[in-house]
């Protein structure tokens, strides 16, 4: 297991329990580790850069994993995307020093949220945009996006039931928000993209933001609520929970010269 | 049978042998056909515009029927919906004079063609974008899509054995085409569109039309030669026709102050 390779994988969540390897169901790891071990000729072990729900879509997942093999890098991707299903690409494969690890090694992550405001959606974009009917002003959540970037408790963000796992991570619900904003989809009219960009994110903390900024934006729940809702620190106080198809992992950073980005977004 | 009504339908084709009813196979025309009959209480035929070949896509499919029912125009989008699948949606709805005919009235139709260039395509587009890797040069394809515009024999760019169906329109594989271009795909990197818009189509004539300025602009066959192509009226001489997946049928026109267009381009 002499040599660490990185992937740069993008994958339609669709079919897809989720990316975390499972008893029951197929997920990305599963079919990523199902793949590797024919491609490698030994077992093998994929540590993704972070978990995705079911449903949830990746343009720029990272993950990593240890080998023996003696295949040169140059051949990775081709060979492994001859083994995977249509609805998972590898977009880059490249060596990097054993000691590399794709979720500990990662300073940030871009969560984007498709949705459509239109009152009937066009079905071409349904498996990849969440429907959400009824007129939409951006101009009336930017001052809650504003509330969302810093350092904050994003406890009243969190599916009811998570913190177990997030308290081993030793800072609660504790999360740095860098960057939050909502841009209309270019060349699709009433469709919006939400761009969420921090150090970590709790168990569907953009889907929950998105429910509630979504509500904002269309005027059924006071955008002047967001610092009330954060100070809460209770998940009932924001909005609903907006499905994972809206969902792309967009890109996850690292302090290297080849910081990951999915080639076309 | 007093009232005509005019639909305004976006479909994903990936489920569907086609716009035409037929005999096995579920089609477009079949689901509205079974909704309609439900929602008017009596059997009822739809026309279609045009046909649309399996798996190909539309956004303002225009279509009508002739109905004894009383539901008002205003309540029957939100209706039919209810009774279609998700992956057919009813736009609009509205009345028309009884002599409306959706396919002899229509003066032209503009269909789309997207396609990526990028060597790995990403998978969330996969089933509305075909894929052929290999760099693309917009350039390159300039003079023969200005080649294209105006009254020709398409001969060349029509699936072989399709005449006896053509012949019947009285103009052979005579077509005028007013406009065709190639745009990059806004905020998409490698994913271009191709759009035609003409005064009818012959059968597979888009795809094959794109199969050929694909290859034109990726080097792999002359862009001279289109003058040639079009001159020869022989299938052999053009392109491969390009994959169903990537086909959209955008609009289709009347002269009507309410000529369609679909909402969410």
């Amino acid at each position: 297991m002499s040599r660490c390779l990185r992937l740069l994988i993008a994958f339609d969540g669709g079919g897809y329990q989720g990316w975390q390897r499972q008893a029951h169901g197929p997920t990305v790891q599963g079919e990523l580790e199902r793949a590797l071990t024919t491609l490698c000729a030994h077992p093998v072990t994929v540590h993704g850069a972070g978990r995705t729900d079911a449903g949830v879509h990746a343009l720029g997942m990272v993950a990593h994993f240890h080998t023996a093999t003696t295949i040169p890098v140059v051949a990775f991707s081709k060979a492994l995307n001859s083994l995977l299903p249509a609805d998972i690409r590898i977009l880059a494969a490249m060596e990097v020093d054993v000691g590399f690890h794709s979720r500990f090694d990662a300073w940030g992550k871009t969560y984007r949220y498709d949705f459509c405001t239109a009152a009937i959606q066009l079905p071409s974009a349904r498996l990849y945009t969440a429907h959400r009917p009824g007129p939409f002003d951006p101009e009336r959540i930017r001052e809650p996006l504003a509330e969302l970037v810093g350092t904050h408790d994003f406890s009243s963000f969190e599916r009811t039931g998570s913190r177990d796992r997030t308290a081993t991570h030793g800072r609660g619900a504790v999360r740095t928000l860098f960057r939050a904003d909502c841009a209309p989809q270019p060349g699709r009219a009433d469709c919006w993209s939400l761009r969420l960009t921090g150090d970590g994110f709790l168990r569907q903390m953009v889907r929950i933001i998105s429910g509630t900024l979504i509500e904002m934006g269309q005027g059924k729940r006071p955008a002047a609520d967001m610092a009330a809702i954060l100070a809460a620190r209770d998940r009932a106080r924001a909005g609903p929970t907006a499905p994972a198809c809206g969902l792309f992992l967009e890109t996850i950073y690292y302090h290297d010269p080849f910081t990951t980005s999915s080639p076309a977004l």
